[in-house]
């Protein structure tokens, strides 16, 4: 693994472009189409810049040409700020050149109803037919600050000189782009590029992630984004982080109803489910955060580690003011992350210091903030076993003597071991700016300090689940129960289910339950189509009789395909266990309790499928209302082992292209050691 | 009411001191306790200082007295800056001298352990001797900006100089004091005034803020809360606050185990629940904000304004970044706030302004920052019948063109109407001190913009529940379930259980169940003391009999008092009903559904008690275990009117102070019309 890998031809078109093409650029500098060249010549872009502009000689004092055909030479980018009508055209012109990016400022495409979907998808086809990749539309271009290339319309850029930092930002919105660099820049937070994708017709935020690791000048990813257009690409751009030791970190939008419909009405994109955006996110190791502050506080936390395997969801937290401390300690409870007394090894370093300590929070209060006395803290603090990494609470010394209250926290993190973030309960910009000069992840607010925590211990490395050939499932094009049962049979989760045809099926253990088979018919019981309880083969005789003439009466035209016929099943609980394709991130598998409490309760755990039966116990685990199966109360154990195969085995219907969704409900859950009995099943195909 | 009331006595001592004595002032400047005579100085402090130092002659300039009794003349305020123990003599030099208030600093009092617990008391004694109020011990002091009065140890008036506003706070923690202070500041968020209240051994945040509501200076008070230490004095100060129009705000810490763990540690306070303080909150009109800058910026929202009768929980959105107006609304959404879409008369008002809109966000990206188009805007969205407040967001122009881009916000907010919030997304600090010049609501982060908002939409007048006169009841020392069932008949919730003594009463309806009677037996299942579904008179005095004799060999000592005798009742669903006193806030009532799934769901509602029927309806509503019953998915009815009474009886023990704790569990819920059915109770003294 090279440092200073070669960039490809892409990345630096993309990233680095030297010759640039502004399309429209206007000679009003008062206009928004005059705020690319502005802002390249304002912070220094060395390389050439060719406005294209008929009506006028030069723009902005700088030779302008009439047309993209008429510049001389090879073009690296080309950034179309004309309006959604003139798009097309000059993006042809564009492939015609063979220019390697279009980026197009104009909105008026997939956000736009019918009609922009398909003037989106013709931009797109004129692009790819000159090999022509394209950013937006609805881009507010590219940001390099290492280079000085300000190749963006955001307003953000009029400032007068921007600080470079290590952490690259990709968002869908490209007004957030400007928020998040102006953010930054107040707290000495800098950033090495910005790029705004927009609609991501073609460049997704995936795959310029994915670009960007490659930068020697880039240590995190942070994306914002509005919807998962191309969870295969970012996937590949997570397991890349983790290799590379790059962590990405993700703020994404919709995690309320409103939210959603709003961010796929706001670029077009298909909402799935915020729990499987979530799934995705940690199934791959991407940290997501929910507080827009904490996506730029949170990467100097994370910078140059690697997912640890497990964490304690603990810190140890040091402080200097005692409400402050509180109110951290306060913020991270509510998360479920437990701010934890000095266990015996950390104890051990700060008596050896002299530093008294009891309970949760150690007070430093009398300590001060003599830098050797904070350095003891801290290395007390990180010598603990039991903790995920240590905050150091600072109170007034932060507003009114900055060097003093951090150079004890700077010297003391530069120790290898656990990492150190603090918060800084006054009004502190000094000591922020420190902090950050330094490296050192530094909270503005305790919500933010616990949010971005939070994410810090949720981070495990990229999940590896073997690939198991799929089986080879013939599916009718409308399934029936039986064939619902047969599929996940096949996948492992087998039924004691028999179809009967004519006569009952020899060796059932009676009492039995039977059912109308039919691919017509959704809702059975309303047919008469179920009969509980039927003691012997002769009632099983009868009640079959008597099903089909009740179903052939009340639904005449529906098919029937036979009678399904099973034990009765007696268990502990019920349970619904289902499989879909989420229209954001994929395949993903659920399990609930069964019943309407389960519902009322949206006591559900979910996850990207397949899972292994590591994950699926997980998920039991997380479903509350599973908790008596497992013991608790002294109340019967439930066999959770075989509701975890039938986890893993639904999962894997994400093999099984035909397969839309599929669900096992109710799935009865047996005593320990009796198994789990599939009471009914569906499936629908792709 | 007069607007301008002529303070008493403790008032101008405590917040307008003149003659102030600081005993233990240090001549070296360096030092903490020479820090309140600095920062008087400082910041103009027009009045008579009088340090109280037997080694120096002048301290930092000024004439020293070498004891409290060598002052001359009236002392309004002594602030004692001696160690713990030099604290008791002073407070007694202060109380024979009839000093109004004694301000404590030092700590190592009731925060810690048993013997701090009763220096605290004897210092308290000693001030009560002489009447004299005690502020602290803990106590970082009195600040009035007004007046420029700097009585204080807190660093933050190292700054030189503060904006005085109209925002009064009271905080437990002196160092958040401070913090809050400066956040303000650096925003041109002022503060009235600032009081540190440390372990309120005496004066409490309540007392205080009811003598702050009288002060001409002050619109809103806010609360740093660690505890609720004279829940009696505070909801004083509330309804005094609602009468004013100045509202109150509340930051609580102990949201989380651990929060609540060390807030009590830090102060020697008894921890309530959080949701019992929550439901003090609510009962008592007190804004209630979970995030730290939230309470800097709800203020302005709220100045001026009563808590409405009712809201929409909904609110209307306009921005010049689709991002930000996003993030914004998916922050409400979060939170059960939606951001709604112009209804008829708001669309009407946007049209005749020729201002396109659809959906949730009316999007001025397009119609810009002209403050005519962003008034107009405005207008349509206040003109909504439907929601609570108009919501700003602002994109880049906050950061370039501050001017530009409030303008419109603050004359349209000028207009009569709901309230007018602004959240800006880019860093903005021109933009949100003008805003605050203006007196408009701007928040910093969507996620402080939700909370506060959330709280807004949750205010209510605080509650006014008539008091009934409790009942006479007479609760033996050792109360068994026949007497919890008396207790809970004179309240309203009759039960149809009898006693039986030597035969089985006449009229019985059978099916019954039958239960050991014994104040001295908790569990009588385990003794052999519960028999169910006994079939006639018969098969009753064989179970009673039988049911004695079990008794007697498993539980020799204990007292029998008798057999309880019930018809076995028939429901739809059985919930927990009960009462105890929160160490915090006093009696509440809570209510959850029965069985362990309410409890692993936590499905709880609590209310301060006494409650009246629409908040025994809101409590049933609150339950999401008890949807089934309200006729969802066309399940059958419960009787929830008879529920609904049952809790208002039950709640009414709020009135009888010889029970501590009381539960009727289970509470057996019947069909609509055929009422509830208590099926166990029990009663504990207080």
């Amino acid at each position: 693994m090279s440092t200073q890998p070669v960039p490809g031809r892409l990345a630096r078109a993309l990233l680095a472009p030297r010759r640039i093409a502004l399309i429209g650029a206007s000679a009003d500098e008062g206009r928004l189409t005059a705020r690319p060249q502005r802002y390249l010549r304002r912070h220094g872009f060395a390389g050439d810049l060719f406005p294209v502009n008929p009506r006028a000689a030069t723009v902005l004092g700088e030779g302008a040409y009439p047309s993209l055909a008429d510049i001389p030479g090879e073009i690296d980018f080309a950034y179309v700020l004309l309006g959604t009508d003139g798009v097309e055209a000059q993006v042809a012109a564009c492939a015609a050149r063979g220019i390697p990016v279009a980026c197009v400022l104009a909105d008026g495409f997939a956000e736009a109803g019918p009609e922009g979907v398909a003037r989106q998808a013709r931009v797109l086809a004129a692009a790819r037919a000159g090999g022509v990749r394209l950013l937006g539309p609805n881009s507010m271009g590219v940001v390099n600050l290492h280079r000085r290339i300000a190749l963006t319309t955001n307003a953000a850029l009029e400032a007068e000189s921007l600080p470079a930092g290590r952490v690259a930002l990709v968002s869908q919105s490209g007004s957030m782009m400007g928020a998040l660099l102006s953010r930054g820049a107040a707290r000495g937070l800098g950033f090495s590029h910005l790029v705004g994708t927009g609609n991501e017709a073609d460049l997704t935020a995936g795959e310029i992630a994915g670009l960007l690791l490659d930068e020697p000048d880039v240590d995190v990813v942070v994306l914002f984004l509005e919807a998962i257009r191309a969870p295969g690409e970012l996937a590949a751009a997570a397991r890349k982080a983790h290799a590379l030791g790059k962590p990405i970190v993700a703020l994404k939008l919709g995690r309320s109803p409103f939210g959603a419909e709003l961010a796929t009405s706001h670029t077009g994109a298909l909402a799935g489910s915020d729990a499987a955006a979530d799934a995705f996110f940690r199934a791959h190791g991407i940290l997501r955060v929910t507080m827009l502050e904490a996506l730029l506080e949170l990467p100097p936390l994370i910078a140059h580690r690697r997912a640890p395997a497990a964490s304690h969801r603990a810190v140890g937290v040091m402080t200097t003011t005692g409400g402050g401390g509180a109110l951290a300690i306060d913020a991270l409870g509510v998360l479920g992350i437990e701010a934890r007394a000095p266990d015996a090894a950390a104890s051990a370093v700060l008596e050896a210091a002299k530093l008294p300590h009891h309970g949760r929070l150690l007070d430093m209060t009398l300590a001060g903030t003599r830098p050797d006395r904070v350095m003891a803290g801290l290395a007390g603090l990180r010598a603990a076993a039991d903790t995920d990494l240590a905050l150091a609470v600072v109170g007034s010394s932060a507003q009114f003597r900055p060097h003093d209250a951090v150079a004890g926290i700077v010297e003391g993190a530069r120790a290898p071991g656990k990492p150190v973030a603090a918060f800084l309960a006054p009004q502190a910009e000094a000591s922020l700016r420190l902090l950050a000069e330094a490296g050192i992840a530094a909270f503005r607010t305790p919500e933010g300090a616990a949010d971005a925590i939070r994410a810090f211990c949720d981070w495990r490395a990229p999940r590896v689940i073997a690939a198991e050939a799929p089986p080879a499932i013939a599916l009718p094009d409308a399934p029936d129960e039986a064939d619902a049962r047969a599929l996940f049979a096949a996948l492992g989760l087998a039924s004691d289910a028999v179809v009967m045809r004519d006569a009952p099926p020899p060796g059932l253990r009676y009492p039995v339950a039977a059912k109308i088979l039919s691919p017509d018919i959704a809702h059975k019981t309303e047919v008469g189509g179920v009969v509980l309880h039927i003691a012997d083969e002769a009632a099983l005789r009868e009640a079959a009789a008597a099903m089909r003439a009740r179903v052939a009466a009340a639904a005449p035209a529906a098919r029937i395909t036979g009678i399904l016929v099973q034990p009765m099943a007696k268990g502990l609980a019920e349970a619904i266990l289902g499989f879909r394709r989420d229209p954001e991130v994929g395949p993903v598998v659920l399990l609930g309790a069964g019943g309407v409490m389960s519902e009322l309760h949206r006591d559900v755990a979910l996850r990207l499928a397949p899972v292994d039966m590591e994950e699926a116990r997980a998920m039991i685990a997380e479903v509350r209302a599973m908790k008596p199966l497992a013991g608790w109360r002294n109340l019967p154990r439930g066999d959770l082992d075989a509701l975890a195969r039938a986890v893993v085995a639904v999962s894997r219907l994400a093999g099984v292209e035909a397969v839309r969704e599929a669900e096992a409900n109710p799935l009865i859950v047996g005593r320990e050691g009796e198994g789990v009995t599939l009471a009914d099943a569906w499936v629908v195909r792709a």
